[in-house]
């Protein structure tokens, strides 16, 4: 199983924290952790597989290695800027959103049109005609969110 | 200036008269039109755009030209899936999302991401702890929409 | 018909008036000019099919448009690096290489796994086991390396 | 140390035995095997790796997962077509071809237009002029190519 995490490359030191123990959670059922490979949100959630004995892959928008972050065990270097986006979501079963910016927004669209499921920590809220709407499943802790995420693996794949 | 309008490969037909009419819009000021070369908003954006005398430009996700609709001057073929999404936001100078799903949602990251102004015409809201965000400029009309995206074009690029 | 041009981002002058001949040729024919966008090989193509009145795309490999020639109608902006080049050979029905270096090797390659016919002015030649294959057609001038091209130009394609 | 290992998607026994030394080999000085992901010499080589306990990153084309060979241990899914190539050696610091078709052909060009050192066992020869080039190290042996390869490691990297 390989769970997608995305959020912002800087970030606080909560989110940071939210992020590391969602990789830690991730790590600990066994499944292998695909990000963005840089800072953030992503470097937290590696950091906290790694602390779980997990394995973890960085899908690099750059063209050098060296742009991971200490924690990626698999660097994917790209040179593809933003457009490898489409590759951290289509190479996960899963997605898990933690707070992020408008790369993380980009994410949640593409994965929710690959039929992958979105899970979001304090993330974006999706509306239309002023209604919320259902896409983003929302979860309250790390643990609840890998959970969900792990529930909903591979439902719906497009 | 070149306009990159966004929206469902297929839709209903108050939308596509929304989209054709933006076509319109823009080609009757000069600019060409940018899209994912589709059906739909794509389609209906593009028709208005020839009917007004306009370039229009498909950058498609397949391998095959033919995927283009019928109203694609340019018709650029990718092979790269949804990762061409990202393609569409960069040639623009600025980014109108008509209605759409959840491929507009990814490019309306993309576009904020890489520092387009998006206009919107019933497309998607954006929320972060329950307020709305003004991360969408919002338009009334076509031309509004038209207005708005030209005047903020080539603003705070990334 | 959308023929590709392709060839180095720098280059001698009579290798520049070769490549401006060969875009000429293209826009006589009243087929379109496909390529990288950029200097050398690709601008002098530009802006032969220029000079004839033909239309010419540019699929240029960084971020912003101003990395076009001058002589490009519509540039298409990937951020994807060299990832491009096979965009630049997917778009086109046929390829036309004018002499070049690693970059338009790897564009041989491509246009041959996608079944377009390469046509070599002063090119790459490719051999196994010590035999030159018969992959490239070779011409002797420009006006033969686009009656070559288009007389090839859609056959085999996968 | 990352080494790419490229060839065919379908190929000989002879071949295939061939890849599987190199995978082996790879394997055995430490180093990740990264390659196509699919079959032929990619599945050889990564089924050498396997077998001398190594690590294998398979970057697939297509949009699933179940396209990679059963000795992938990271499979990446790209979803973009021929464009993956790049990937494939821009995420390794030297590239081994064996034989292989047009395809090869386009990743030995990428690599050296990255700066990759290529290392051909069996693969395509580059002439210009009537003459060979230089620009392809030619092995006799799985280990000689792995010595080779690992030697020219990260040299010129653009």
């Amino acid at each position: 199983m390989f769970v997608a995490v995305i959020g912002s490359a800087t970030c606080s030191d909560e989110v940071a924290s939210l992020a590391r123990e969602v990789g830690r959670e991730i790590a600990r059922r066994g499944a292998v952790l695909v990000c963005g490979g840089r800072g953030g949100v992503m470097e937290a959630a590696c950091q906290g597989a790694k602390e779980a004995g997990g394995t973890t892959v960085g899908i690099l928008p750059g063209t050098e290695r060296q742009e991971a972050n200490p924690y990626v065990n698999v660097p994917v270097v790209t040179s593809l800027g933003e457009a490898r986006n489409a590759i951290v979501v289509r190479t996960a079963d899963t997605v898990i959103a933690v707070s992020g910016g408008y790369g993380t927004l980009s994410e949640i669209g593409l994965a929710l049109k690959m039929g992958r499921s979105v899970v979001g920590l304090g993330t974006w809220e999706l509306c239309r005609g002023g209604q919320p709407t259902q896409d983003i499943v929302r979860a309250a802790t790390p643990a609840e969110a890998v959970d969900l995420a792990l529930a909903r693996a591979g439902r719906g794949r497009s």
